[in-house]
């Protein structure tokens, strides 16, 4: 029985979710079965999670969000407490994320589901509370259950993802959901064809992920299959099996698949364009019925992550490929059965993922994430830390946001000695030793030789 | 077993309650009946709707009407999922309505309750969510439980609500509430005596439609009864008995009745008048202890829909004939027994009203609503839709918000010829082949002949 | 059985939590008992309150508050109405308070958790209302369920709370939970040691009601003990015990007690400072690990009512003497077992305080209380009422917000007579015939002879 008073007796057996990478691909499947089983009759299981409570804790409004997760709750039989605006509370008060967590994890709740602006503001959650945290968003960092909703509709409609062909079109700069979710299908050995509005094009770092965690490889290809979108659009390929067999006599190939398994549509991110100082996306893309005409569409699952805002015409909506209002509805039956694990009401067979070596961590160094919103910029006392993500060339980044920060100098501890981070000594420091500095300065201050 | 992610499983049986004509006199008594019992123990029904969820949608605050809605859900053994302030949500990233209620009508939530600024806003929920809907107030149209409640409250101190004499008196000007009781006491064959304040008289389309639908005819008449509220008031008589009974005499007759069986104070709707540039009323009517001294008030029922604001003096709160608090402990009964009627748990042994031809329906034409805060003025995907109240003279009104709109032209999209709305060829033109014109402008536009 | 449209049925048996004094000490210690009991397994409660419904009307945000008692009711397995904003809904129509509690008490909640900024507004409400009132903070006045907690911790920890030694450190001015935390343990025979921030004393009338309630004497001491905090504080010992053991040689004595039991820190209330137009204060207290290092500290418990600012070092919370998490979790358990009690599915055995005579009431008086945020200040249909606190001096205090209120005239109703209020006479009249003025104008224009 655990102590509430003592919450780290709940410790030991506890799951978080805070990026889609803390479930295995068994470990998903099995989510997968459990939540369309729930679905099939959303009011049976209303005695599962009776006794226990979930908690809102919306640091930004998203009341679909809150909403798919306390309906989720609702189904389940457990109970709900519900902070739809936390940012004008405690918070105000000055109180740390660490803190809050740790006080609504004792007693309160049985399970966080948290909605932060800040990135890494979820893995901090994670850390501090005694119960199981889930990231509802996490500044533009991650929205895993979201990601987990759109997979599983996909799974719901194709029975497998393995091989799946997906397009994913429009605004692909600025959409946290797409780059989610195509690193999530890479996992799953989808084929990917990136269509993006012009000037929006997915950025380089994910397709890099993309290539150095599933060994997928960009390539430019023309399409004719979709006039309309992909007209001006400089589109992209990325799959597991060897791409020359598409290159084989021009430099750029026109992509011929024999059909698509799925149209994956975003909206414009635009108060992300305001606030970068671009402007709005002229004549953005519109799906309309003409638009999936061809044989090869006679298939394809039209999806959306919803709200639209005018990218699919409405005349779509009864089209039987339309499956964006039963990609949100799942979103329920999947949150159901993430709850129902993550309070230790069901189980997976499957074991957890490995943990990969993402790097060693570099803790209490001078040099402090450049992120503006990054957790650790607004939280001072939890410090600064930084994974090693490569040593040559030496690489790291945040621990909280996972942003890349550039390194000036690296230290070490035991020798008060510091060199510039490009030099071969630094790449040689051990982990537990290092200490990383900004300038020149930071390492005066810090009295270290260089 | 209804398929979640195809809503539209549960259509065929699904009941809605936009306006308070969704239900029969018959259907509207056995609500009452269920209502009561239900009131009789608050406790003894709390496992009726387990398994069941009701979402909150309030597009404009109303704390009252949203708590009394949570609580019957909740006394009935659901869940509920509370959208405060839809406004500053999803709504804000340029969601429809009709999006927000087939994501949350998919497997959210069972029944939504909807508040919303705009006329005709619970019509587009109803006809697009998978799940019931209830109107909790469509800005200034219709909020049926409301009126529900107060005719409940009525039946419960009376025993009925035919041949009631019913005194309503205030603002009978701005105050929706008035409106809709007084409609629904007339389909009670209740007597209805209209007291306005100086300037703040009922709307002459009220009282036509209560001469349309129910054959009242209004009469001005002098009242000595009430010598602190009536004295400068143009007082209005309604009953559905021959109302010549009265008028023997004089030109303007005296009424006398017995005895009054209610008396209904609403508070002036300061914030209306502030809108439409005029200015507080000036000594606002206020109920005390003597206003209802004399003997044709011994069982005369004081009600108010809350909240009150000066008109009812707290003086009377411990007199007996005071009921509005009763009377809105009981909307928790009558919202009880409505939520379980809407989600299939109860049922009504009665047939639903037969509907009304309220005339033909054109849909899809140049004429769009001239009322600003219609539905159908905010989201355009809506297109333009009307209902033919008369051909001779032409009238249509507002398929949405119900407002009736002036036409310029009437075309036949067949002969592709218009004329001007008064022409005797307009009244002649089928309902499926009209097209509505504004001006002679959008007949050339749309190269129709005239 | 209670009707719910006749709210008095509820009131005989009716019991609120408006101060901490509605509960006697033996009240209090079953209450502890049975918070320990719930406590020791959250989820075997979740049938106690089934079918019942708390309502909370937050008038101003205090998220944590609120979830703590959403989460209570939840592990009991009642409903939850929640108004986490009542500020801007039917009070901004004008409602008063009063009616607003018997609507919500009226069949929308069995229970009603009520958070107010105004001084007195749970007293009201607790008059008003038909169902069990839970004063959840009334502006700077009380939030008698923060004490229990506090105190509940306390005895937990200690296993009984006479004649520990508590030290309230920080700001002591205008910590309302510091001063209603004393009183608490004042009840209990508690050792108190202030020891304030330089400029934040114990207000004088917190030593007074001390003294005059439990014949505590305040004494100024020194302090060894804690050379960071109470290097410059004005530090005040009070024991119930004769304080003279401590003052043997010198005029100030040295405090020497042989170990602390508990350490109690508060913030700074910032945003009061401003208020009164002072200033944040500069080097404000912080608890590091040397801070406990002597050896009367061994067994100090470190309690903070949180949330925390700077005043408690990250370093100390692995310190198994932090129990400030821990305090806060007990805080679900306390009002778990508080609401079990209220809605009467658990009992006390103890009887009830015997209601203190704190002074005959004056009802009705042109006098007003002089609070500008006491509750009679904001709805005029309370009027005035005052408590007799002493007739020679004469003093009085507003019944409403407790605060004192100097009196110009005491008028005698039978004789329409009035004197200065430090007359002879004014001393004598009896309280139902009294008549308070506050300046000679108000006396003549009662006609009163003066």
């Amino acid at each position: 029985m655990h102590d509430p008073a003592d919450p780290s007796s709940l410790r030991p057996a506890k799951r978080d979710l805070v990026s889609i990478d803390d479930f295995s691909n068994q470990e998903i499947l099995e989510l997968f079965k459990l939540a369309h089983e729930m679905g099939r009759d959303l009011r049976a299981w209303s005695h599962l999670c009776g006794g226990f409570i979930l908690a809102s804790l919306f640091y930004e409004a998203s009341t679909r969000t809150r909403l798919s997760f306390e309906s989720a709750m609702g189904r389940l039989g457990g109970r709900v407490i519900s902070a739809a605006d936390m940012s004008s509370s405690s918070a105000s008060k000055g109180e740390s994320l660490a803190d809050t967590v740790r006080v609504v994890g004792g007693s309160y709740a049985d399970v966080i589901i948290l909605r932060h602006p800040c990135e890494g503001a979820a893995k901090v959650a994670a850390e501090y509370a005694a119960v199981p945290v889930v990231n509802a968003g996490d500044g533009s960092h991650e929205h895993p259950t979201q990601t987990l909703c759109d997979l599983y509709s996909l799974w719901v409609e194709k029975g497998s993802l393995e091989g799946l062909t997906v397009v994913l079109v429009g605004d692909l700069r600025y959409s946290r959901t797409v780059h989610s979710f195509a690193y999530a299908l890479a996992r799953f050995r989808a084929n990917l064809v990136f269509v993006p509005h012009p000037g929006l094009e997915l950025p380089s770092y994910v397709l890099e992920r993309l290539g150095r965690r599933q060994a997928y490889e960009p390539q430019h290809v023309t399409l004719r299959d979709f006039p309309d979108v992909s007209r001006d659009a400089d589109v992209v390929y990325c799959t597991p099996q060897k791409p020359h067999q598409l290159s084989l006599f021009t430099e750029v190939t026109e992509l011929d698949v024999p059909s698509y398994d799925a149209l994956y549509v975003t909206r414009p991110q635009i108060e992300r364009f305001v606030r970068d100082g671009g402007r709005a996306p002229e004549r953005y893309l519109r799906i309309e019925p003409h638009t999936m005409a061809g044989k090869k569409f006679k298939a394809t699952s039209l999806m959306h992550p919803l709200p639209r805002t005018g990218e699919i015409a409405y005349e779509m909506d009864k089209d039987p490929r339309s499956i964006y209002f039963a990609q949100a509805a799942r979103g329920v039956h999947v949150r159901m059965a993430l709850i129902s694990v993550l309070l230790g009401r069901s189980s997976f067979k499957s074991p957890p993922p490995e943990r990969v070596a993402d790097g060693d961590e570099v803790v209490g160094s001078p040099l402090s994430c450049a992120n503006p919103t990054c957790i650790s910029s607004k939280e001072a006392h939890l410090g600064s830390r930084f994974r090693i993500d490569s040593r040559r060339p030496f690489r790291v980044r945040c621990a909280f946001c996972e942003t890349e920060r550039p390194v000036g100098f690296v230290g070490d501890r035991e020798r008060r000695t510091a060199w510039r981070s490009g030099a071969p000594e630094a790449a040689d420091v051990r982990a537990e030793e290092m200490v990383l500095f900004e300038s020149d300065e930071q390492v005066q201050r810090a009295a270290f030789a260089n």
